[in-house]
């Protein structure tokens, strides 16, 4: 499979460039780079992060092969000597990030990387890829799972995910945020999460008649199914599928389910809801699905339909209202000298940094503050733990469901209003006073080194 | 790497659990499945064709191998016997296609899959997964060549993509339908795109001084720099670049561009142009970046920015406007039977298709007609190719510029107005007689089948 290819190529040709002028330049001083979201798209009001386990496993592994540096060379853009030092290099920094699972907030660094200027350049475009994806549906599987209102909710979306690898890390990333399972067996198998499944339209349409398909199926899967009912029309598969429940229960099994996958969801599902306790099938559960997302699952709540479980395919794999976020990688310091761009809407903020957040007394979360990492702010935590040293990962990552715990815990803390699907309140986040002023004077020794040379010209 | 997987596990287990419940009640009869998109996005009024390679590389080496057999044999879902099948089960269908690179419109299968049912159900979460995205994101390149309106666009959108198989397969769809090339050296390698780079703010916010970076990288690269102007002021920036470009003139060197990235793109490409031009620095290019999609670029040709070029990322690499299509892969035809399915809004049509496209005498598409396979209509092209056999691809694949080229001659062929980007007008398709009534027919006998069921119960 051509997924098995040397990822140190997967990166921007600036990427290399800059770091064959640095070299030649004899620049191999530290410098940090702060990875962070520079706004909110519509409607959110918070970002999960994710991603954090892929990035350290990279950084870890990153070194050219061969192959690589052949096709490099190839290319004819890169000086011998610097394909000789490429072929040696390995990363060697400190990572500092915010744990996977925690809830972040604009401006605020998720990661920041320590290193020798070319390394801590180099990794940009993997880093920036894999965590601006994961946090990007971390954040809307969770806004899901709220607007679900505790109905568990699953990932269908495997079939319009962007690849192969997002199909991946989709159901990690939602599984992460509260959801219950993923269709995708790759996922279930790699990382531990429960699998799940009902049945498809062409399974129905493949019997002559759609009673055969229903008895077919219950007959392989005695304890396990769930009929897709709307196929050619909604009630009348569910009367069906009462008819098959009801020869099951001579037989002393039960039916699990049945899932409605089109039309109106809220009026079909009570009258589905309707036709099963009718005929004394209470415990027979309803599954709804059908390019659904946050809200949809909040109107559907709202009309108090009387769904079970909801299975969340595209909207959310694809992150449909939002499929990217502004995330920058950007240089706070350099050989010790903080450091900032002035592009338009595009201020950054200079040193290396701590996250701290405070809470009030029951844990609810009250606000965050930016500052500079060797500060100290009592009665906060300090989110940023110290991940990679010397290119080594620090400690054995958490497993997936403990992150998945942390977040459901921190998530409860989190005020509603902060948590709307439509409108949401801003979560106060501030610079610290000691950060604050570090920008306030790079910004003008920028100006007073660059901006007058501009208009002197 | 993890992406080494087993790909036959890349799939939704309702693939897997109605693979056994088709295996145990002995279903292995000739299913013939038919993907198309079901409508057209906002201002989409054409698609074009991508993903087909990878389609067929999965499906002539698809087969579970022993850690993804050990896998499903631990969730205890499925029967031992059912397992032995799955361990000799190989694809061994026929495939129909539209070759890649050629324009398709709503309704239209992109594909038909002809196999024992099994195997034709089993694939089709990866066939999806890879032809939607890889046609998405050509769709989407296509019109941003357009709104280009003669100039080169790059592929800068690596970092934002949907992870790393998105970022790579967007490279690839990109140049496929007209880009001239992309930052993402991998895809560079991969499928012999040229790579294209310039250099990021970081650069210049090493340096402490923005005309030191700018020194500093034409030394390393005097035949093929692109200075970054806008870091701290892009006029400022611009005059700097000049400082250098004559410097570079009295070495004999060149320098070749500039790029800004922030800030209002049309006007300053104006004054910066003038910048150089007072210089006389006529060659200098100016190449516009910063969150540009083909509604930016239509305004910018429409103001007639005097860019050279453009660089483009994040809105075309996840199609922001429209990050998926309403993409389905049905069965249209089992054991010889057509078929259909009525859920609403969602009627498919019966039986094994071919589709004709109709062109006026200077090559001009006029309209096309989907038919039934065994058609013929006098003066049409069949746009459907078999491309697979007994599981086994054709024929050679064309190469990639192959199908760039005939992607872009196609192209030139199609009506200014659906190639409109706002609002395009409709592409006329229609159903040939025989499809249509093949399909009333089976609607009738559904109709008499399953619906009288329904309300007699």
């Amino acid at each position: 499979m051509r997924h098995c290819d040397n990822l140190a190529l997967l990166t921007d040709l600036y990427q290399l460039t800059m770091a064959q002028s640095y070299w030649q330049s004899k620049k191999s001083e530290l410098a940090t780079f702060s990875l962070f979201v520079r706004s909110y798209p519509p409607n959110r009001g918070y970002f999960v992060s994710a991603g954090l386990c892929d990035v350290l496993d990279y950084l870890q592994g990153f070194a050219f092969d061969q192959e690589a540096l052949d096709y490099l060379k190839s290319t004819r853009m890169f000086a011998g000597e610097f394909l000789h030092f490429l072929n040696g290099l390995r990363f060697t920094g400190e990572v500092w990030a915010i744990p996977e699972g925690r809830l972040f907030f604009k401006d605020e660094p998720i990661l920041e990387i320590t290193a020798p200027i070319i390394e801590a350049q180099i990794v940009e475009t993997f880093v920036i890829n894999q965590i601006n994806l994961q946090a990007l549906i971390a954040t809307k599987a969770a806004r899901c799972v709220h607007a679900a209102g505790g109905r568990a909710v699953v990932d269908f979306s495997l079939r319009r995910t962007h690849g192969i690898d997002a199909g991946i890390k989709v159901a990690r990333s939602s599984y992460l945020a509260g959801f219950s399972g993923t269709s995708n067996v790759l996922a279930g198998k790699k990382y531990g999460i429960p699998i799940v499944g009902t049945m498809a339209h062409s399974f129905v349409t493949s019997f002559e008649r759609e009673i055969d398909a229903f008895r077919s199926f219950v007959q392989s899967f005695p304890d396990n199914s769930i009929l897709l009912i709307d196929t050619y029309d909604t009630l009348g598969g569910a009367r069906k599928a009462v008819e098959v429940a009801k020869e099951m229960a001579r037989k002393g099994q039960r039916l699990r389910g049945v899932r409605i996958d089109s039309g109106d969801l809220a009026s079909l599902a009570k009258e589905v809801r309707r036709i099963f306790n009718d005929a004394a099938l209470r415990d027979v559960k309803i599954i709804g699905s059908g390019g659904l997302d946050e809200y949809d699952l909040a109107a559907l709540a709202e009309a108090n339909a009387p769904y079970d479980s909801y299975g969340v395919g595209t909207r959310m794999g694809v992150s449909a209202d939002a499929p990217w976020f502004d995330m920058a990688y950007k240089l706070v310091e350099y050989n010790g000298r903080p450091v900032l761009k002035l592009s338009t809407g595009k201020v950054s903020s200079p040193g290396k940094k701590q996250i701290f957040r405070f809470a009030e007394g029951q844990g609810r979360l009250r606000n965050d503050v930016i500052g500079l990492r060797d500060e100290n702010l009592p009665g906060a935590e300090p989110l940023f733990k110290k991940v990679m040293e010397k290119g080594k990962a620090q400690a054995p990552y958490p497993s997936l469901k403990e992150i998945r715990e942390s977040f459901l815990d921190e998530f409860r803390r989190l005020d509603d209003k902060s948590k709307a699907i439509l409108s949401p309140a801003t979560y106060p986040v501030e610079l610290s006073p000691r950060l604050q002023q570090l920008k306030d004077e790079i910004e003008q020794e920028v100006a007073q080194n660059e901006l007058p040379l501009t208009r002197a010209i």
